[in-house]
């Protein structure tokens, strides 16, 4: 359990490695991850757990089945289990996902890009 | 289940009641609020359920039985469930809570400031 005040933009300080979420506090079975992502990411979704982005900076845009968003600074989205998705990173993008302890990085698919254990920082 | 993407900003352009959390988005069991803060809030605590704040605007004293915090913009906190704990806005703050669905704003306290459900924006 995380007991000292989280600072977000000291902890992006802590790592430069893309697509690695690093954990940063849990809480009832959720945890918070940081990421950087840059590129594009694998489709893949999560059966059972809904995933929240939030954008701490840059612009992200996601890919589903049937549309495209771009999510920017100050913007959350919730994507729901079993949504199929891939994000893509024009520009480096620093995001706060929310998601539960149970989630696996990319579904059931695994890829080079695929981290099984979520460091904690 | 919110579909689209959640501006912080403009949500919090909806509302400027105090101490009165609306709900934003919902994810496995959770939610997540926005709420604005001024003046002092009541002792409380939650019996069953962690409770994240982040700053999005302000500074937030944070006193609890054994220390007092104090929280900057872009920082996050996870009060343990069962902690005692007593919100201070000097000046107005903006947070961002995520819990349970299931949580009481005040815990088993009633006061005039208890909000009993939390309205959608």
């Amino acid at each position: 359990m995380q007991m000292k005040p989280i600072n977000i933009s000291e902890k992006f300080k802590l790592f430069n490695e893309h697509w690695t979420p690093k954990k940063i506090g849990e809480l009832n079975g959720q945890q918070l991850l940081l990421a950087k992502l840059k590129g594009e990411f694998i489709w893949h979704s999560h059966e059972n757990e809904d995933e929240l982005f939030m954008i701490i900076k840059g612009s992200l845009i996601i890919e589903f089945r049937d549309k495209t968003i771009e999510l920017n600074e100050g913007e959350i989205y919730i994507i729901p289990k079993g949504e199929e998705h891939k994000p893509i990173a024009k520009e480096e993008v620093h995001v706060l996902l929310f998601e539960p302890l149970a989630i696996k990085h990319t579904g059931d698919i695994t890829s080079e890009l695929t981290v099984k254990t979520f460091q904690n920082i």
